[in-house]
């Protein structure tokens, strides 16, 4: 069943071009690479970003830096320019294998003058050297004879989004390669790039290296007979200055251990690192098509955005797939994707939550400055983990009044969100070191940030947040949103726990990190006391909580009273007039059930279930909003909206529903996906010191089989139909 | 005398880099281009900007867009690259001459390896075909004879202060040219730039010219001996969509018809035309070296800078010479560059003034939007003429807090100054056609502005305008600034005046307009009323205007309170500080005084003049300050004072002194500077129908020489000190 590993575009439709560019991104967890032509298309949006390369910026104040684009070729066919956007396009399929992350592209092009060529190009990161991508194109020109060139260059004036980035350094032309050194404006990170050319086919060709200043280029001219095929072939390393010493050096050292003819043996090695990936991560579902691609698809743009080799980055909400947020990180990742990795490839996701570690002088001085102790992680994080959510954007609308962006200020419940993952990430690995050494760090620098961010009062006795924002942005500006506060108080109570943890486990380490942070066996009892005078809306007469103080007296409208519609509810209401109203961007006392399920019991579910659903956008909201939503439908057993929902989460960049993708991946959707498959149709759920399945397969599906690593342990969960029971 | 036409840098300081690229900077009123070197310097600001190519930008709206440099060579000699960054530096000379735009570099270097060369740079803009640039490269190895290379190219990637604006559109390699097409992002603007070399004096030498995507380039490779020179000549041609249909056809069409030899006869033209220009503008001061020397650069500055062939420019307030204000035109043009023109190259001021003309839509736009009728003026004006001032700037110490630049909402007085210049033309020049086919309407419409921005009282019984800024910008959002209040009341009463002068001159025009603009006789009784009305204030006890309502309650100190200082009183002071106090940025009260004379007498004047200028900030403030502040000792007698001030707005740019001019040419004081001469030191005033002289010369100038232009007719002004009196 191939199909089902393959993501096809069988013809060729300029409208959807930014849509295919993201969707048949490729990576490798070190780069990323939209699907744009070789020979460019008007309107495209090429990128190219490697993790962790950040530069300042106006407005958004860090972004993810372009690259060259390492498969870039321009292609003269007797004269003539290759290009879809002129003459006429014969034959077309264009389809990436998400088992090997190889993108083939057959066309089949008539030239404004009439000449008939067939291109085949093929690409691919490799996997197993994540420095090396590998290209290759097949010529064969139909009905002429003629001389064909093709150039290759590296250019150091790529930009980003029309902003310049790069300084150019150094470049020359050395043996058979190109290479080319340049720096970011601001950051300083310097990257080199090199690249040779492979070529054979034709009976007369020349390869020349203008060594023109900001972009070395390889030209090669050959002549080509009748039905004749010619094959370009070419090698590109890049590495950065993050990575080692020595960029340039390592770049020309990779490509000088290409053997000579190592196009097979690159494949061969980055589909045997694949296949070493799919058999950890894979999920098998029979039965459904769309949602065995769907969820492969998803697993495959979280595998190539995901570090295995660094740990001082994090993934992008869009991940390296589109200009999206410009790189940044949210609690997307922590809370959506990152369970994928927890579950299926741990030494990931360790290296995901040691970004936050390693960026805790970023959350240190975000709390300081907000007045408060402790760490307090930023909403928006790019290269330094400093806060870097846009304060005020530009209104298109009028020039003399910005947008306020308040998330950065008052969205602050991600630092709980970060330190709910990295429990789960113990939990699942039992993996005590890296809680000793980094997690309780994390976790108890982030509860000093609640102990004084919490606020007294007198009145009610009671800790309160007021003026926040929760996971439901459609609401600014709240008071003791419920999402937040039970947070909070979980995190305090967490934090208690892993110090006594610690004090058992390691006295020393312990005594180390209490005398850093300035904490003692004092504090541990003040946060006990503090968290539980925490106020936590409980359930009201109608079984209700209230997603924050005075929501229930908000204008009661429910979404389908806009139905049908194509855009989402703020869009038709207006930031204030959502505001004012009770429809949701996403789940967010729902939320909290998901995440805190322990606390509320099936009937208190069943009923916020059943009065926020009709008040959740779920269609053109938050793209967070539908896989949790699926997951709670299965629990509750409401087959039917928990597969709408899911479908919801598996069309997302597919088939392009909420019309963004073009933006880049939705990382939190391919990752709630998973979550979807695995935590709600498949049941899973870690209960203390073992897992437990409860099944609750769509009625369509005949088997749905996926694995997890606990605690160091592979598991294997193969669920058939029939007897919704283990089949093998 | 030639030193007194020539700016000359003996010898090479870095710190002085972007100063020196200023201040040698070279255009022919089509073109600006900085003097950077042509092999690149670390931290050099390289630009070259073609008058009226803006395109949008974040932040700043608009901004002029950085071409590809002309003049830049990549010279490699025996493969070490020539750069003064690296090596040792033997000889240097750089010279600007003043008469003929030529620029030369005289160099001694050797090489890191040993090797010596001798390099003589020479270029120039031409000023008899401004699409047309030269440049010319003598190498001469002193101790070594080897391979030489040197590489032009045309760079699709260049950037504007890291923004990218060009889209890359097509390039080829044609006959001995390479050319490229590129267009402005949002403004969609065409450039094409096509450039040949020419070569001699090695035996052995090949020329390549790789058609490098986004970077066509020619590449020479000699075989040079020692003490040998060869000479290497690049001809440049730029045009733009908005000269022609085809710029890239006419690009080539310039080279093609380029002679065989064409160094000299191009040099030739450009020196012939340049002696066109001195000969009508030419200020001869004898007895003072420096203020000779700084008023030939101030004339030059501001000759390469004004438009010859375009009327839909206008000059920015830093010239094309530098990315300070993007561009922008302000009221620098009309109040304080425009005399020169209009006094000795009228037809350069006509096009300056129909670009208002032109941009009436923008500032119709602009009333409009503040609710208002008529044509509103903007503060800051680009390519389309609409209000392109920043409205909020990144606050460098807080990223939450934004700057509010408030110029463009409420420093108003802008619509009265290009009045006043439009009716100081029609006074010299006599041109009754433009002030009736055009300048009457930009006069009557903003008009219509004044008399709908006026408040009425009914308490004073007067007309009132709050919330403004005059000229002196460190005290914002006044009421009643006396400048402002006098202007509008001379614009609405000289509106009249010429509403009735066009009704005789042409009653089929007058009424044409009139209808346009629906105004008639009654619109022209109610502004006569309106202007009796506007609360103009009165002379106090002590003879002195306020400058607004309330200054004299402001904390008053001195601007020599805070001696010795290297700053302006509004950064010592903080922004909030410099608006509570009395300090000035620039003369306000004395800028009234200086344009509308007839108001006021001698004891007024001067009693102003000692209250307001110890409280002006005239080193650090505004440099448009101290060229005024010239003017008004002179007709006070201050002859110290006048020259102390004459010599700092002389030496802004030439010494630096107020340590900005690597942003670009301060425009405005450069025009100052002429006024400062011919209105201060030579006493020209007109009155009426007549001009007269009262020649105030510093002491120890023997000298002073100009022309100007009277209705048509070139008159010539010829004072020696001795008599005071004309020499001839």
């Amino acid at each position: 069943m191939t199909k089902l590993w393959k993501i096809t575009e069988n013809s060729f439709d300029p409208r959807r071009l930014r849509h295919f560019e993201t969707a048949l991104t490729q990576g490798n967890g070190y780069l990323g690479t939209r699907a744009t032509f070789e020979e460019h298309f008007p309107g495209e949006q090429r990128s190219t970003f490697v993790h962790g390369v950040f530069d300042d910026a106006p407005i958004v104040f860090s972004q993810l830096v372009n690259f060259p684009d390492w498969a870039q070729l321009d292609i003269t066919l007797a004269g003539e320019r290759f290009s879809l956007a002129e003459g006429q396009l014969l034959d077309y399929t264009r389809e990436l294998d998400l088992r090997t992350g190889l993108l083939t592209r057959l066309v089949r092009w008539q030239s404004p003058g009439g000449r008939v060529s067939k291109l085949e190009f093929f690409r691919f990161a490799s996997l197993k050297d994540q420095h090396l991508t590998c290209q290759r194109l097949l010529v064969t020109p139909e009905n002429y004879s003629a001389e064909i060139k093709i150039t290759s260059r590296l250019d150091a004036g790529t930009e980003t989004i029309r902003y310049h980035h790069w300084h150019w350094l150094e470049q020359a032309v050395e043996g058979p390669a190109i290479w080319l050194r340049m720096q970011t404006a601001a950051t300083k990170i310097e990257a080199a790039l090199a690249q040779r050319v492979l070529f054979s086919g034709a009976s007369q060709s020349e390869i020349t290296m203008p060594d023109v200043v900001k972009m070395p280029s390889i030209n090669l001219i050959c002549q080509v007979e009748t039905g004749q095929q010619i094959r370009y072939e070419k090698y590109s390393a890049i590495y950065t200055d993050r990575d080692c010493p020595d960029p340039k050096n390592e770049a020309l050292k990779t490509l000088a251990q290409l053997t000579a003819d190592p196009w097979e043996a690159q494949l061969q090695a980055t589909t045997k690192a694949w296949q070493k990936e799919w058999d950890r991560c894979d999920v098998l579902i029979e039965g459904d098509h769309e949602a065995q691609l769907a969820i492969r698809f998803s697993i495959y743009h979280l595998l190539i955005a995901a570090p295995r080799h660094d740990e001082r980055v994090n993934i992008g909400a869009k991940t390296l797939s589109g200009y999206g947020y410009h790189g940044h990180a949210f609690w997307d990742t922590e809370i959506f994707m990152l369970p994928l990795f927890t579950f299926t490839r741990p030494q990931i996701a360790k290296n995901l939550l040691s970004y936050r570690f390693h960026n805790l002088p970023g959350a240190r001085e975000k709390a300081r400055e907000g007045g408060f102790e402790g760490a307090q992680f930023p909403w928006e994080s790019a290269g330094d983990g400093r806060e870097v959510t846009p304060t005020w954007v530009p209104n298109p609308a009028n020039r003399k009044e910005l947008i306020r962006i308040w998330t950065g200020d008052i969205e602050i419940h991600i630092s709980s969100d970060i330190a709910y993952a990295i429990n789960q990430y113990w939990q699942l690995t039992g993996d005590d070191a890296f809680m000793a050494r980094r997690g309780a760090e994390v976790i108890l620098d982030t509860a000093k940030f609640w102990a004084s961010r919490l606020e007294w009062n007198p009145q009610t006795s009671q800790y309160h947040l007021s003026d926040v924002i929760g996971p439901d942005e459609y609401h600014d500006h709240v008071d003791d949103n419920a999402f937040t506060n039970y947070l909070a108080r979980w995190h305090l109570r967490k934090a208690v726990q892993i110090a006594a943890w610690l004090q058992a486990y390691s006295p020393e380490i312990a005594s180390q990190l209490f005398s850093k942070l300035s904490i003692n066996d004092q504090t541990f009892t003040d946060w006990d006391t503090i968290a539980s005078q925490i106020f936590c809306p409980a359930v009201n007469d109608r079984g209700l909580i209230e997603q924050f103080t005075g929501y229930f007296d908000r204008t009661d409208v429910l979404t389908c009273d806009f139905d049908p519609r194509t855009e989402s509810i703020q869009s038709l209401l207006g930031i204030e007039g959502a505001n004012q109203s009770q429809i949701l961007k996403q789940p967010d006392v729902i939320m909290l059930m998901y995440l805190l399920p322990e606390l509320f019991d099936q009937a208190t579910i069943q009923a916020n279930y059943d009065y926020y659903t009709p008040r959740t956008d779920l269609t053109f909201g938050s793209s967070l909003g539908p896989s949790i939503q699926a997951i709670m439908a299965t629990r509750l057993g409401s087959q039917a909206d928990a597969y709408e929902n899911f479908m919801r989460a598996a069309r997302a960049d597919l088939e392009d529903v909420r019309g963004n993708a073009a933006d880049g991946i939705h990382g939190a959707s391919a990752g709630g996906l998973w979550q979807a498959v695995v935590f709600g149709f498949g049941g899973l759920h870690i209960d203390g010191d073992s897992w437990h399945l409860q099944p609750h397969l769509p009625a369509h599906w005949k088997r749905l089989r996926f694995k997890f690593v606990w605690r160091g342990h592979e598991q294997v969960v193969d669920i058939c139909a029939e007897e919704e029971k283990s089949c093998s």
